[in-house]
């Protein structure tokens, strides 16, 4: 077979043409990146791990009618997913300060939010993608008054599943970042959940402990990441128990 | 101290004076019922488990922002809560055909729903809480047209928190129970959580094996009620590893 056309490749997960029109395949790379990509690391295993999770998030929220772009999983490092027309925001829900948030405003890492804060950032890395407000978005046209008030609430649906998913396995959900797409469904146009959802793409902490199970353990150096992705993906059962003290690069 | 007033006695709880105003002591019992109370049982351990489990879900909603009556937990049995206007409905939220409605409409047990479907029952025993439609509630006065907005908008952020909470531990939420009162906060009134979430008012089914792990055990004799309570407790990491053997009366 000859192989795919690669249609995108990001500092993660590359996109090849699908099988289908409307279709692609995204596959998970084992490279990790922080701070805008000034810092980088192969971290054998770590795509599997996520290939996995977001697997399991987004049949999660497909499963309570929350709409992604998951189709289903290939193999160990890539999926079947919907082609959307992305939108260019970073769409980021926020339950505890940390990261920019905490910089930004001077709070503590950690503190609780008075209620969940969903941020905008524009996907711009030569910008660093920077936050950007409501007037902003509207103004440039990357998305609709409509399109703001319908990504709001599918954020806000996610957060409430993620929250209580995490929360059932012993793990806060700080923050989390989501990407949004556009589909067309004959006429009718609709946002659905798009990118992944991973421990890359989120900050999970050990409620009783506060130990960092995220991509945090790689921009700070606090220990081997495919470890601590390892751990989640054992605690939500997404591995076999057998492999729970296996590295990760066994995992079929 | 003397004995606490007691305010009311139903099938599976007792409610206290608190000691504050505005507040009620819950009292979980041991009593099982079903079919309107016309099938009882005495399951020793099950309201030690309730209480645990209703505290642990009302505190995972609390802390995402979904207002509940649960202040905190005060022994074994005790639980303390706000007091309440109840609204007299049953607020019941199906992923699956199961109970009542399966035989009301035909459907297999276990066909996943087109969506999540919310029904409200009208509260009272004596007329075995009978299922009723907007125009009811709205005619006879028992919410209002904003209420019940605001019921179906709570009803629903449940469901995604539930759904995503057991899910992480290999758990399906079929459909489950809620009741909603009313508190006043200064001239402000808004809609809380309230009564209990617990197996008791929940269907939970096994996501692998299918296995009913709720009030179903004992409603049609599939075995050991407190057993099945306690696997939902040990799978939640509400029982200490040690007592997931144990019998629920040893659990402190």
């Amino acid at each position: 077979m000859a192989r795919r056309k690669k249609i995108y490749e990001g500092k993660a997960k590359i996109l090849f043409e699908g099988p289908e029109p409307g279709t692609l395949v995204q596959y998970f790379k084992d490279d990790a990146t922080a701070f805008n990509a000034e810092k980088k690391a192969v971290i054998e295993g770590k795509g599997v791990l996520n290939n996995r999770l977001s697997e399991f998030f987004m049949t999660g929220l497909n499963n309570i009618g929350v709409p992604t772009h998951f189709i289903k999983r290939l193999n160990m490092r890539e999926q079947l997913i919907r082609s959307v027309e992305i939108i260019p925001l970073e769409v980021i829900v926020r339950n505890f300060a940390a990261g920019t948030l905490a910089k930004r405003l001077g709070l503590e890492e950690g503190t609780a939010l008075p209620r969940p804060i969903v941020e905008f950032c524009y996907k711009d890395d030569s910008l660093g993608d920077p936050l950007v407000a409501e007037e902003h978005i509207i103004a440039f046209g990357w998305a609709s008054q409509q399109d703001l008030d319908d990504m709001l609430a599918l954020a806000l649906r996610v957060n409430d599943f993620l929250s209580g998913m995490m929360m059932g396995v012993g793990i806060r959900v700080a923050d989390f970042k989501i990407e949004i797409g556009r589909v067309w469904e004959g006429d009718f146009m609709r946002l659905i959940v798009a990118d992944e959802i991973s421990p890359d793409s989120c900050r999970l902490w050990d409620i009783k402990t506060g130990q960092k199970l995220d991509k945090d353990v790689f921009r700070r150096d606090l220990g081997d990441l495919a470890d601590a992705y390892t751990e989640v993906a054992r605690r939500l059962g997404v591995l076999p128990a057998a492999s729970a003290v296996s590295k990760p690069t066994l995992i079929n």
